[in-house]
């Protein structure tokens, strides 16, 4: 199955003038560019200069789009529309593009006619044709009379000219439920572009599903590698072309956008054919997540969690707490009040291979400072800053020198999970970058009505579940009349007994989130719980959740510094989510506990 | 038809915990309060405390909802809901709530048998009725089986107890496309609850409409006034109560949502029967639009388009400039390098009605300082903040004094529309509050892909078109990544000549926004229009639309201030648009001027 290596992306996918994505598509390694016409219309270079833009960049000008409602029309209408053409051609002609997409007509003044469509859109091909341009047919998903795939090329093939061909769309494609291994029956010679775009399963509107939700491939629920494969078997040999209309791209920073878009392609190949991509090493759990504090709140917040502050770094600010296998990292590098989860480390059995994989995945990869005799451990950069380690814990930890501080034991077994929330603009953007890094599956996506907003959460994790991350993100925004936590984040503990935790957690002075009575009065009313076991989570503060798997127990500390809370969650039998239900009980208690404390 | 003077809102129309709600729907002036159970399950405060804190604030809990997936079910899944519903009965005793909304089943332990749900519905009203509670059985448009009132009014007839009755919600029958008349069938004593909701129509499943776009009356497509009617032709006397699930309002300050909740009901209440509302006023034109301006630059730029500072108020910093009947009033009270529309005045026909009905809609009046002989004119705020004042020209004019600045002619006719980008959380709200008070009906909604994000707009006019007020919102949010303009505002002046003006503004020195070549050559693509017009239209950076009606021609000026610039209109025919699709041109090459003016 050939491969081509072009990459190419539409400009409709970014945000800005059509300036700031051609700048920002370069930037991300693309070899070339569909230019959407409305984005031209707003520039005010010319085609010929856009060319040499185009040319100075590196990018090619792969096709020119969309030229729309022009098959199957009267006389008069085709006589205004091949006029219409000819003027794009013009167009095109100084920009150097040589193929033009059609789209399927959604105009009333067209007739369902396929040989009427055939004959016209031979009449503008044969045009096209004296221009050194091709015509490539799509099928809307919307299409007024043409809307699935095989019924374009079953016109383009009536039509029968050579500079006419069929233009394919995962998203028109897969949204309408075709078969794509149909594809196969479509020479290679007519398979003219192909365009790329995954999208959620949402039951709406095709229309207004395409226009909004479409996203970069591996970010929805659609099976791009299988389409991708049916294409290439097909015989295409063009480029991989992006183009995606989502609300959030539109308007987040396209040179993000455009690196985001290139590790999804990287990602696609990956999965459509064997690549040079290192294959994700396995990870055996959390080797540590490191925080950045600002005074004595977190540690003694660990402290009571029952960490003990066994090692200091050999030369930084950093302390090491743990309680077995546990590691958290305190950094006193933050501003005075805030505290963040700055790092996240993960055990990988090779560590090379995934630093390799990273930097094929284009992770920008963090400068480290250490001395001669420190473990050299490689970073990359989360979409949202965040530092993550691919690592392995013995090669690290003889930087650390033991203070003497005894370990204690609460219980805690691992991190079970840790939770970030995205900053808006960076939410399947994020997700895309840590499944694709670690080979991590998506796990069950929540949405839930929180006190000040949607909240969307998705959870991921490896096949052995050793490492689990939670992304959240406002769906819309977070309601900022509200004063309080910003994009909080939390690091979830481990414990074989929730309930046990608490209480040895209790000796230990740690102030437990509070949660209210009518909570457990509300569990008491739905599940019936054995009264003994209701009584002692009312009394911990414990919160409980179920699936058809198992049960999940867990508890939260107030906020510690500006953004950082702790949990201790107990998984029995399979439970395998992050008890959502119970998040918007959580966000109300750390309001109330943050207008208390009056900070 | 009698109408029940009582207004309640459900908590989960508001963000916030329970406590920022009810406070919020007190001050508010609603009478009651449904309490959504999720709201409860999250506060510290027991049943009983609650009840004390709602009779503290005024507010009665008219409904504790919802109780779900109840009816037609097995024994042992009955049992279990029974056991459910006498905690919850528990809970409703101690709030002092007495009535229960029940929604219609969408478990899959439920089996498709009316006699069965009536049956267990009949054994429930009669548990509820021993503890003096009432069973309001609401059909969800997504319900299982029961998806639709009547067939909610057919099980309740069946089950034939004085304890059960139905709830209809507006936004479950008339999303189903119900016909609210066969409401009349059903006696006034079944009718036990009433919640209202508004939405858009939308091409969507009904269950994530619901729970994500409703809106409140008014603010929507559905026909409430209608179904209003029907429900209380049918006897119905309790309380009009709202319920809407909005992601907007979800996140946005709840002080404003339920003031733009109430001014919902208020406005709800004058269209389906006379109240004591002053019916608004006939508006003829805009009387002033007002500027706070820093330094000379609005000021330049008024000047270049042909207004002339013919006067100044007596005792305060403000400048009136004019053409003809085209007025703007410059105030230099902005802080250095910002500018804004500050105040919007319209020419009322009756200005103490215009301000009684302000104030019956709850428009919070803003005070003002005048001396003891000038022109006392009521403004009120509107959600964003800007003055709005009903009022006559000739009552205000003469706290001017003439400077002798002569008046020059560009060809300005009116004032044809002030366009207001509004902040997020206004945008429904606002668009509530100018068609409300000022009687103004909703034009043609857009919503398009502009550089840095989508963008909604709403125009809305009297009914003799001399007064317009455009608004817009990000749909999302506005890349912020991209320095330049925040949240827009700009006055569009009317001329019988666009071309013509544009010539006379461009001898005054006039920099008009320039429109790229690209745009003219798709207009000539498109549309062919003669190339005598098109080469005008193209040296002076005119913009070109059409609509079914007539031609709209169209030119701007580059940003004056931080937010402010101006447009020069001229409508052919009876073109009814904006513009709209020449927006996103303007937004670009607003970026573009912006960033090669380097500020």
């Amino acid at each position: 199955m050939p491969m081509s290596d072009r990459r190419s992306i539409a400009t409709v996918c970014l945000s800005g003038t059509l300036e700031d994505k051609l700048t920002a598509a370069a930037a991300a390694g693309f070899d070339g560019v569909e230019i959407f016409e409305n984005d031209l219309i707003a520039s005010p270079e010319s085609p010929a200069r856009l060319r040499e833009h185009c040319a100075d960049l590196g990018l090619s000008i792969d096709l020119y789009q969309p030229f729309r409602d022009f098959e199957a029309v009267p006389p008069d209408v085709l006589a205004a529309n091949l006029r219409r053409a000819e003027r794009k051609f013009d167009v095109m002609e100084q920009l150097g593009a040589d193929t033009m997409l059609v789209c399927s007509t959604v105009s009333p003044d067209a007739v369902d006619d396929d040989d009427l469509a055939a004959e016209q859109l031979h009449l503008l091909a044969s045009m096209a044709a004296e221009r050194g341009i091709r015509i490539a047919y799509e099928a809307l998903a919307w299409g007024r009379f043409v809307n699935t795939y095989d019924h374009s090329w079953r016109i383009v093939r009536r039509a029968d000219h050579p500079a006419l061909g069929v233009c394919l769309d995962s998203f028109h494609v897969l949204s309408r439920g075709s078969d794509p291994a149909g594809i196969r029956t479509i020479p290679a010679s007519k398979l003219f572009f192909l365009q790329l775009a995954d999208a959620p399963r949402l039951d709406m509107n095709v229309l207004q599903w395409s226009r909004h939700y479409r996203l970069f491939p591996g970010q929805g629920s659609f099976d791009l590698t299988g389409f991708v494969k049916a294409v290439l078997d097909a015989g295409y040999d063009g480029p991989l072309s992006l183009e995606v209309f989502n609300d959030v791209f539109r308007q987040a920073d396209p040179r993000h956008a455009a690196v985001d878009a290139m590790r999804s392609l990287v990602s696609l190949r990956e999965t459509v054919a064997a690549t040079s991509i290192p294959a994700p090493p396995k990870l055996s759990g959390h080797s540590f997540a490191e925080l950045s504090v600002s005074g004595p709140q977190v540690a003694q917040a660990l402290s009571q969690l029952g960490l003990s502050h066994v090692a200091q770094h050999r030369s930084k600010p950093v302390q090491l707490w743990q309680q077995g296998t546990v590691r958290v990292l305190l950094n006193e590098n933050a501003a005075p009040g805030e505290s963040a989860i700055s790092a996240l480390a993960m055990e990988s059995a090779d560590p090379a291979a995934s630093a390799e994989r990273a930097e094929k995945l284009l992770a920008p990869r963090l400068p480290r400072e250490h001395q001669a005799d420190e473990a050299d451990l490689t970073a990359v950069a989360a979409p949202d800053g965040t530092s993550v380690f691919l690592c392995r814990t013995d090669s690290w930890l003889a930087d650390f020198t033991p203070t003497g501080e005894a370990e204690r034991d609460t219980g805690l077994t691992a991190i079970d999970h840790v939770a970030l929330t995205q900053p808006f603009d960076h939410f399947d953007g994020a997700a895309l970058f840590y499944r694709s890094l670690l080979g991590l599956h998506p796990e069950s996506a929540a949405e839930f009505a929180a006190p000040f907003g949607l909240v969307r959460s998705l959870p991921m994790a490896d096949a052995g579940h050793s490492v689990r991350i939670a992304l959240s993100v406002a769906v819309l925004r977070r309601g900022d009349w509200a004063p309080g936590v910003q994009d909080p984040q939390h690091i979830a503990f481990a414990s074989d007994d929730a309930l046990a935790s608490a209480k040895a957690m209790r000796a230990l002075g740690l102030p437990v989130l509070e949660i209210p009575a009518n909570y457990y009065d509300d569990l008491e009313a739905r599940l019936a719980l054995p009264p003994g076991l209701l009584a002692e989570l009312r009394e911990y503060s414990v919160l409980y959740d179920r699936d058809a798997n198992g049960e999940f127990l867990h508890f939260y500390t107030p906020l510690a510094g500006s953004r950082v809370f702790f949990e201790v969650v107990q998984r029995i039998g399979g439970y395998a989510g992050y008890g959502a239900a119970n998040a918007p009980v959580r966000m109300a208690a750390h309001r109330r506990a943050r207008l208390s404390s009056g900070s």
